[in-house]
Parts: structure tokens; sequence; C-alpha cells
């Protein structure tokens, strides 16, 4: 199981150099990654009285009299539902429910791991806004938040609104917003490392699917003056006329300087190229950008450009990759501002809970700040209960706590 | 937390000699009293790589090209949904989803210790069938079978058959079926310690609702001829003209000498009484049964007759109550019968694999058996591998596995 094979997890052997193999993977998955465990064990018959009849009666009685005991009294004041479709899993696309599932069940593990959270994976035998928004409604008492997970855009925008706007409880995207605020935070930390200011950056984002809107959405929100974003067609702005109400919305407020055109226009004098696609950047266009430059090229597994061509022109390189230095990966946000959010008993999770995320998340790398070295590593047991406390503290400024 | 108290968990004090405290029982629900854990930790970037991207990638790419190693690799297997919508819950009636939880958590302990088995509660803010029915359909993918609990009668039985029909997978109303495989078993013992036939039995239920009606069916597919059930308003059968459709079902087999009247004239003469009712029944009925009489009064807390006075006239008396011999437990039933029904890839729990798990759970008693122990304790870890093992080879025999 441990040895190593030259049958590699991903589409490119020669970017890894950890030897994973297909088997090791499928042994660790079998029977699934997750269990339900007692808290106390269930021995004797004081125990069985106690945790079933008769003696529970006594909490139902309790929580049927004041309805928000619920949260002292059960698992779901700490229980984040991770829920998907299952229409955009990963890099793989609409594979359905039951395919999806085991990337559900390793968020659902990572929400354990790193904040202490319970989560339970609920995937959809329905790709229906309508009717995953009614199937969430009915299922609010079952859990604390909702994790909403690998659903296609542009259905996750109108999906998210409109579940936020029904449930009492934290709602996110991860794809949206757990990717925006590790952007961030990254950025943060290369700016940093560079001496530049987020108030005079010229942005590019390649990509308008779920991860590329909400990062054009926070970096704006963070101060960023010029964000260019390119979806399949080019430059989206005001000389597009075929663009979704998303799109739309991106092109009435990105784009000050009015380009047109494709990558190659966009990068000509940008400080940032932050790939988010699933498509791939010209070198030639890297090139083009200015001194200093910071590329993110977070497709995975294979990154819009090689993180070792794209050095020859930028000074910082990340990707969504374990195998490079400076990986821009989720678990950095989602279960700090879960646990977070759930710790202040937020009724939602605002922009300035992400923002403060984000700083939290760039607070942590501290002094150990390098080119190589811009975001802590995902598996560094600091960042979650940084992010936690920031998005807790944020929420309660906010007013947004029950 | 263990000293003992006057502060008795139950309305009946007296009849209770286990001093569980309120204190106690509160204390040991704070947080909810369940988990979800990892099977493997996350320790590693290999682990993360493993369990998460990129490794899961795999693992999701496989099941969407064979939809049914989902079985195989993900947790749903194994996993049983206890679905509520809090309309009957114990003897407290319609406290709704969220008072609910307590005991559907307890139920999840239970699969957990007794059968090793994965379970999550969810419940659910809507008491329309329809809805329920349909939201079970779009949660499908999420879990490998349905324990339908407390749903109020007699709207469990068309949402438990329509929820059966629609779901390729175990599904069972416990408190229908789990409590007459409970009462069969018991009523094997019973009539095997005093040598009585199950053929030349008369039964009397009192009690119409979800455990009365299933205990009238099983008992009668199990050969008891002369069946007799009351509800509110006394015996059921062709004489009355306020049945609805599931008590003119019971009507049109049971009650074959055409009794009129209530509990007195049920029971002059029977063998057998059944209490699943919140009622009680009165001494001198219970004096008027045959020689060597059978009396299960079963309601919780407060049995339909105390079991010192029921002992005065019956040879045998069993109730729900952890406090006296011979408890009729559902415990003893639904982990086992989930279990097998799982071990066997079973597509439904049909009424074989019923009567199966009552013979399994007599089976445990063994050499044991007398008048004050005609069924396992609900704490004998034999009982679950026994019916499991039961239910798994009733369900290949019938031919109802994938």
């Amino acid at each position: 199981m441990t040895s190593p094979s030259n049958d590699s997890a991903t589409s490119q052997p020669s970017l890894s150099d950890v030897p994973i193999t297909n088997e090791e993977i499928f042994l660790a998955h079998e029977g699934g990654k997750l269990s339900v465990e007692l808290r106390s064990p269930i021995d004797t018959q004081r125990d069985l009285s106690i945790a079933y009849t008769p003696g529970v009666a006594q909490v139902s009685r309790a929580i049927a009299a004041e309805r928000d005991l619920v949260d002292k009294y059960t698992w779901t004041d700490r229980l984040v539902a991770v829920v998907s479709d299952g229409t955009a899993v990963l890099g793989l696309g609409d594979i359905g429910p039951r395919a999806s599932l085991p990337v559900m069940e390793g968020k659902s593990a990572l929400f354990r791991t790193f904040a202490g959270l319970n989560s339970i994976p609920i995937v959809l035998d329905t790709t229906d806004p309508d009717e995953i928004v009614e199937t969430l409604i009915r299922l609010r008492p079952s859990f604390g938040a909702v994790n909403l997970e690998d659903i296609s855009a542009p259905r996750c925008f109108e999906i998210e609104r409109r579940v936020v706007e029904a449930l009492d409880c934290p709602v996110m995207h991860d794809d949206q917003h757990g990717t925006a605020i590790v952007v961030l935070a990254a950025l943060k930390g290369a700016l940093t490392h560079l001496g530049k200011n987020i108030g005079e950056l010229k942005v590019v984002i390649s990509g308008a699917g779920a991860a590329g809107v909400a990062c054009a959405k926070i970096l704006q929100a963070a101060g960023v003056p010029d964000v260019v974003i390119l979806d399949s067609k080019g430059i989206i702005g005001g000389h597009r006329d075929d663009l979704n109400e998303f799109k739309a919305d991106l092109a009435s407020w990105s784009n000050p300087r009015e380009l047109s055109g494709g990558a190659a226009e966009a990068l000509a004098g940008a400080d940032v190229f932050l790939g988010v696609s699933a498509g791939t950047v010209a070198e030639e266009a890297v090139a083009s950008m200015n001194a200093d430059a910071i590329v993110f090229a977070l497709s995975n597994p294979d990154p819009e450009i090689h993180p070792e061509v794209a050095a020859k022109y930028a000074a910082i390189v990340a990707t969504g990759r374990s195998d490079f230095p400076n990986q821009i990966n989720n678990v950095l946000a989602f279960p700090g501002v879960f646990a977070g959010a759930l710790d202040a008993d937020s009724r939602r999770i605002t922009e300035g809970m992400k923002l403060a995320a984000a700083e939290a998340i760039f607070g942590v790398v501290g002094d150990d700040l390098a080119a190589d070295h811009i975001v802590p590593s995902p598996l560094d047991p600091r960042v979650a209960p940084a992010v936690a406390k920031a998005v807790a503290d944020a929420a309660r400024i906010e007013g947004v706590t029950k």
C-alpha cells in the first residue's frame, strides 16, 4: 500500500513528486471516510435510559417548550451539512450526486480535522434550483449551517442567494467564497512581500465561473481598483452582447479601461494574473505583465501555466497543487469560517466576515512570509482557530448574531 | 452527576427504582450525543492528497463510470437515515422536528452501538406526506437505508408505503414494525414457556395506531387466528361506521367472533392482552381473561395496568419499561434488521424478513427462557448479530437482494 508506483493519481506524473498510487487511493476509500460515533458510550441500562427512553423525553419536552434549547442539547449547533447536486465536481464537471460523494465526505472530514465540527454530506438527486432550495428549507432543523459545494455556475449564484435568504443560519458556497478568501489572503501575502499597494493593482481573472465571480467581488471589496475578467470568449465588458445577468453585473463595474480582446490584451501591463478556469494562458501574455508580477494559476490538476515557466516572468507564483510552493487551498478558509460563524451564533456569513477570514489567514504567515510562502500550509493547525476567531468577532461587530 | 435524587425522569417516581436525575439527563445531552469522525486521520500532506484533492477525483471518476461503486467507496452502504417529522414523538405527540431530534440522535446512537452502522438524524420541517416522500427521493443518494420514526398515524401508513415504493433500499417505520417484531418474539417466548399454541390464541390489542396496526398484522401473519383490536371508541369491526381506510382493513379480517363493545367484552376469555395505547385497562377486565393469560402492557412511561396488579391474574407480564422484567424494547429489533438488510444488499424489508427477525430474537433467549425472561435484555450483544443474520438469510431466500 505504501510502495511507490508509476500509476499516478494525476494526469501529469511529471509534475508530481508524491508517488501516491491509485491502489492506495481506492483502498483508503473503501467503506467511506466517515463514521458516526457516540460522544458517550451506551454500555449499561442506565446509559440507555438516559440517551434513549425514558430519559430523552425530558430533553424533547424542554425543546418543545423552548425551541432555542435545540442548540444546546443536540448536535446541530456544531453541524455543517455539505450539500451538492454533483453538477461541477472538482474539474470533472457534472458527474452526478453519487460520484460527488467521495469529495463531500472528504470535505466533512476536513471540517472535523481542522475545526472540530461535525459535518454530514447531503447529495441531492435533483439539479433544479427550486427543488434544491425547497429541500434545504425542509431539512433546516437537521443542521446548523450549510456548505454548498460543487454546484455549477451560473446556477450556483441563484441557489446560494435564495438559500441564504431562506435559512436563518450560516450558508456559503465554498467554490465561490472559500476560494476567494484564500486568494485574497495569498494576494495580501504577495503584496506585503513585494511592497506593493492593493489600491494600485491591475488584476486579470481568467474564468467567470463560481470562483472567478467571487474572487472578482472580494478583490473589489478589498480595494483593487482595476479588475479585468475573462471568460471563454474573452474580456467581459460593456462591448459584449452575450452576457448572462451575472456577467452583465461584472461588466457594470469591472474593466475600467474598457479593454476588449483576450488574455493578451488583458495581461499587457497587468500586476496580477489569477487563473480559475480549466484553460491555459500563453507564456507571451504572462511575459507582457508588469515587473514584480504575481501569477496565481489555480486550475487543478493542470495549472493555466506551468509554475516553472511562470516564474521566469513573475516574482511570485502560486498554484492549487500541493507539490509546488504557495498552495491556494480552500481548506485554509472553510473550516474556520464555519466554526467562527457557528461560535458566534451568526445568522449568516457576511462580506465583512469573509474579509476578516482572509486577513486572519494572512496573519498566520507572519514572520515566515517569503516569495515561496505567501500563505500558510493547508495543514497548519493555527489557521482554523485564527480564522474562526476573526470571523466570530466580525459577526458580532456586524450584529448578525442571534 | 451520579448522586441519586428525587427529581425523577418519569412521571411515576414510585414505579422507578433507577434514580436518574433530570440534571444528569440534560448534562448528558449537552452538545448532542453524536459526532462525525474520520475512519483514518488526515495528518500529512499525503493523507490530504488521498482523502481530498487530487486523489479523491480518481474515486469520483470511477463512480461516475460505474454507479454501483458508490456502495464500495462511500459510507452510504452502511448508513441509515433516521427520518422524522416530529409528529408522534414517544408519548409526547406532535412536538415538531427540533424537539424530536434528541430521540433521533438516540436512535442513531443505538444503530452504532448494537449494529456498528452509521446513522444520521434527518428531521423535516414539513408534515405533508407528499413533501416528505419527495424529499426522501431527492436525498436518496445520501444514504443506504431509511428508518422512519415517530410519524403519526394514519399518515405513517401512507408515507411508509410510498417511500418503500419509491426507494430501492431498505425502508421501515420502526414504530410499526420494530414494535411488532419484538412483540412477536416475546409472544413466542411466553407461549413456549406456557406450552401454548399460537394457532389457538385469542389476542386483544388495545390501540390502533402505528404499533397496534403493525402488531395485528404480524400476529396474523404468524398464525394467530383470533385478533380483536380496540381503538378509543371500542372494538373495531364490521359494526363500526366511523373507520378510516386502515381501520376498515383491520375490520375486514380481525374480530372473527364479531364482538362489539369495549375492553370488557374483548378480554373476557382472551389469552393475550397487548396494550400499545396511552390508555388504561381495568383490573376486572384482565381478571376475566383465560387461565395462563399473557399481558403485555407496553404504554410508556405508564403501562396500561400496573404489572404487579396484572400479575395477580396473568401468568406472564411484560412492559416497555426497563425497571420491570420482560422489557419489550424496539432496540432488540431495528439495529439487526437494518444491518441484515444492508448486509444482504436488500432492496426492501419484507414481511418474511420481519418474521425471521422475531424468530431470531426469540432464539437468543434459549435455555434462559422463564416467566420473567421471555425476551433477551436490550443490552444483550448477541441479539443484533443473530437478527442481522436471520434477516439477511431471509432477504436472500426471498430474492429481494440487488
